[in-house]
C-alpha cells in the first residue's frame, strides 16, 4: 500500500471511531488534493465530521475545490450555511465563486450574508460575468503598484500583501490603467532605488474580461507566460488568470470536444447516477434513432432488389461501416487542428482538399480488396465493380464531408465538435446504402 | 484586418523585396509566437532570408520552437548546422534538445560538434531518457542554493544567475540532494539575515526521472505548482518540469486520447501530406475491412432469411448502428474518466455496472420506438418483437463491453483508448446482426 492510501484508511477509521482532535491531528499530515479522495468513500455523519475538522486546520476549501465538479453538490448540500461562508471567505475569490455556483441559487443569499462586504462584493461581481468568460474564471485580487513607485516601495507593498495570494508578475498601473509588467524575479535582483517606470516591460499581453476563457488560456499557453492581466475596454486592470486555471481550462475544452463528438453531456462520468446518465444521453440516442430509420427507408426502397440478391444485404454494411470510420477520421484531425490553433498553419480549402483525396485513395484500396473477395467469394465480377465503384464514391464523400463540415461550423460560430460527428456517420451510412444498392439494382440483371 | 495580421503581411512582402536591415527592424516588434505562422506561407529563399535575420536578432529559437511539431522537419532541412548549432546553444537545454529532435539523426554530430562541451554535455544526457518521460523534457538548468546559505547570499547567486532562464522556486540542496524548497516572492520580503534552512519547506513534491511525463504534469497540476523538480532514486536534483511544458504535455495527451479512438496517428494534422495521411490511415482501414467483413459473414449465414423477408435487411442496420453509438459512448465516458484521474473518485465494478444499466434502458426505449414503428409500418408484431428484444441485448452488451474493456486494458497497462473503439463497436456490429437476424430465423414463420 502507498504511504498515501494507508494515510486515507488510517483517517478513514478514525472518522468512525475516532475523536475530532485525533482527525485533525491527520488531517495536518495529508495534502487537500489527496484529502479530496476521501469524500466519495464515507458516509454522510463522516463527511459532515470530516468537513468540521478541515475547518478547524483551514484546510476546508482548499480540499473541497479539488473535488470533481460533479460530485460538489451533494457534498456542499450536508454543509450548513454559516460554515459554508467560513469555508468562502477564506478562498481566493475565484475558487470561491466556484464552490457558491455548485450551490443552489437559494441558498446564496444566506451564505453571501454571513461575508463581510468587501468578499461578498468581489464574488457578486465575478457571477456577473457571462459563463466561461475570462471575467468568470479570473481571481480578481492581484498585485499591482503604481507607475511613480520605486523598487524599494514597491517590496513593502508586497510584504503587506496578503500571504496566501500567489505572485508572479508585479502588474504596473496609472490610475486603474495598466501600463506594464515587471516579473518578481527582477524585483529581487534590482536596486531598490530603481523606478518600477524604468524597468517595466510596457507591451503587456492581455485579455478582455468578456471574451471568452479558451481564448485567455490559448494566450497563457501561447506566449509561455504564468498568469495573464484581465482588463475591460478601458485597459482598467481587473483582475489575474493563473496558468493553473488554464491548464483546467484546457482539461475541459479537451473533455467536451471528446464528449460533443459522441455526443455525451460534460456531466456524464464514470461516477455519475444511471438516472442522470440516461436522462442525457436519451437526445442523441433518440437523433441516431431518426438517421438509422432514414438509412433504412433507404435500403426498404431497394427491398425487391435485396429480395432477388440477399448477399447485398451481407456487402450493405461494409460500404457504410468503413465509409463512417473515414469521415470520422477526417472530422476528428479537422476538429483538433481547430482546437489547436493549428488550422492558422494550414488553409481550409487544402485541408478538404487533402481529406478528400485522401478519402479518394483509401476508397479505391479498400473498394478492391472488397471487391477481389465479392470475386473470389461470389463468383461475381459485377458485385465486384459495383462494391469498388461504391466505396470509393462513399470514401470521397466521408473525407469531403468530414472535413468541410467543421469547417463550416467553425465558420458559423458554431462548436465543430457538436454536429459534425452525427452528419457525418449519417451521411455515410445513407449515401452508402443508396449509392450501392442504386448501383446493384442498376446492374441488377448481371448479379 | 488585425495588427497582427497586417505586420506579418508587411513582412512577408519585406522578405521577398526588403533588405535584410528592413526585415529586422520588423521582426522587432513581433512575438516569436507571432513570427512563427509565418513559416508555412513564405518560399524556401524567404525562409532561408527569415532564419538568418532571426539568428541576428535573437529570436530564431523562440521562432522555431512555437512551430507545430509536424512542420519542423521540412523547415530545419533548410538550415545550416552551425546555424542551427547557434540558434539550438541560445536556448533552454529541453527546447534545445527538442529542435534537435526534429532533425534527422546524421546530423547531430556536426550540429553538436559546433556547440561549446557543456552545452553538448546536457543535451547528450537528454537525449538518453526514454522518450516521454519527465527526465526527456526536463530543463536540466535550475537555480538552487546550498542549504548553508542565508537570504542575502541567495539574493546575491541569483543576481549572476542568467536573465533568460525562469525562476519560479530556489531548490535548496545539500551537496546534489534536494532538502527543500522556497517561493522566490518568499526571499524578496524576508530579512536578508534569514537562514534559508529556517524558511524553506521541506516537503517537496517532486517527480521521478524516469517517470512518464503524464504522471509528472498530473502532479504539477493536481498540486497547483508552476514546476515540479526533477530526481533520481538518490533524490539527487536534475532538472525541472515547468508549468509551460505541462500544458503542452495535456494539450498532447487529450490528442492522443481522442486520436486513438479514430485510429489517427498523432503525426495526422490538417497540413500534413496526403501520402502520409494514407500511410498512416492504411492500417486502421485493413482492421476496419476486416471486422467489416466478419460483419457481413454474419450476416451471409443468414441470406435464405433475408431472401425470404427482404425488409430484415433494412432494419438490421439499426439494431447494429444503435448499439455502436452505445458503446462508444460509454467508452468515452470511462476512457476520459481514466485519463482526468477520476477513476480514483469511482470504483471499476460501479462504473461497468452502470453503463450495464443504462446500456438496458436505452435500450428498452429504443427498441420500443423501433418496435412500434415496425409494427405500424410494416404491420408486423413480430418483427417488432424480434427488434425490441435484439436492442435491448445488444445495448446491454455495449454498455458493458464500452467500460469494461477500457478498464481492464488500463489493468493490463495498456492505453485503454486504444484497442476499445475498434474492439466495441466490432463487437456491437457482429452481436447486433447475429442476435436481432439469428431471433429473426427462430420466427420466420411469423413474420
Amino acid at each position: 500500500m502507498t504511504l498515501r492510501a494507508a494515510q486515507l484508511k488510517h483517517l478513514r477509521n478514525l472518522l468512525q471511531i475516532g475523536s475530532d482532535e485525533q482527525v485533525i491531528a491527520a488531517l495536518d499530515k495529508i495534502h487537500p488534493s489527496d484529502l479530496s479522495l476521501l469524500f466519495t468513500e464515507i458516509g454522510d455523519v463522516q463527511m459532515k465530521k470530516l468537513v468540521d475538522c478541515l475547518l478547524m486546520v483551514k484546510k476546508a476549501g482548499e480540499t473541497l475545490k479539488e473535488i470533481p465538479e460533479f460530485l460538489l453538490p451533494d457534498i456542499l448540500d450536508l454543509v450548513a450555511s454559516d460554515k459554508l461562508a467560513l469555508i468562502i471567505k477564506r478562498l481566493d475569490t475565484d475558487d470561491a465563486t466556484y464552490l457558491l455556483s455548485k450551490v443552489p441559487e437559494q441558498r446564496w443569499p444566506e451564505i453571501l450574508d454571513n461575508l463581510d462586504k468587501k468578499t461578498r462584493n468581489s464574488i457578486e461581481r465575478l457571477l456577473l460575468y457571462p459563463e466561461d468568460s475570462a471575467g468568470s474564471v479570473m481571481n480578481p485580487h492581484f498585485f499591482s503598484v503604481s507607475v511613480e513607485n520605486t523598487v524599494q516601495e514597491t517590496v513593502k507593498e508586497l510584504q503587506k500583501y496578503p500571504q496566501r495570494e500567489s505572485v508572479f508578475y508585479i502588474y504596473i498601473v496609472d490610475g486603474k490603467r495598466l501600463v506594464g509588467v515587471v516579473p518578481i524575479r527582477q524585483l529581487v535582483i534590482a536596486d531598490p532605488q530603481t523606478e518600477i517606470r524604468e524597468m517595466m516591460n510596457t507591451s503587456v499581453i492581455k485579455v478582455q474580461a468578456v471574451s471568452d476563457q479558451e481564448e485567455a488560456a490559448q494566450i497563457v499557453s501561447q506566449y509561455n507566460l504564468l498568469a495573464s492581466p484581465v482588463v475591460n475596454e478601458s485597459q482598467e486592470l481587473l483582475g489575474v488568470i493563473t496558468v493553473d486555471d488554464v491548464i483546467d481550462i484546457f482539461e475541459e475544452e479537451a473533455t467536451e470536444d471528446i464528449y460533443n463528438m459522441a455526443g455525451l453531456s460534460d456531466v456524464d462520468r464514470a461516477f455519475t447516477p444511471v438516472r442522470v446518465k440516461i436522462k442525457k444521453r436519451l437526445p442523441w440516442l433518440l437523433i441516431n434513432l431518426g438517421t438509422a430509420f432514414l438509412a433504412s427507408i433507404v435500403v426498404a426502397m431497394f427491398a425487391s432488389t435485396i429480395e432477388r440478391v440477399a448477399i447485398l444485404a451481407a456487402y450493405m454494411p461494409v460500404v457504410a461501416g468503413l465509409g463512417g470510420n473515414g469521415g470520422t477520421q477526417s472530422m476528428v484531425v479537422i476538429t483538433r487542428s481547430i482546437a489547436l490553433g493549428e488550422m492558422q498553419f494550414a488553409n481550409a480549402f487544402e485541408a478538404v482538399t487533402k481529406e478528400a483525396l485522401n478519402g479518394l485513395f483509401l476508397g479505391c484500396i479498400a473498394g478492391l480488396i472488397a471487391a477481389g473477395i465479392a470475386y473470389f467469394v461470389n463468383m461475381s465480377p459485377f458485385l465486384g465493380i459495383i462494391l469498388f465503384m461504391s466505396m470509393v464514391v462513399n470514401m470521397l464523400l466521408a473525407g469531403l464531408m468530414g472535413s468541410a463540415v467543421p469547417l463550416m461550423l467553425k465558420k458559423l460560430n458554431l462548436d465543430p465538435a457538436v454536429g459534425a460527428s452525427i452528419f457525418v456517420t449519417a451521411t455515410t451510412d445513407i449515401m452508402g446504402f443508396f449509392i450501392f444498392l442504386g448501383f446493384a439494382q442498376l446492374f441488377i440483371d448481371k448479379l
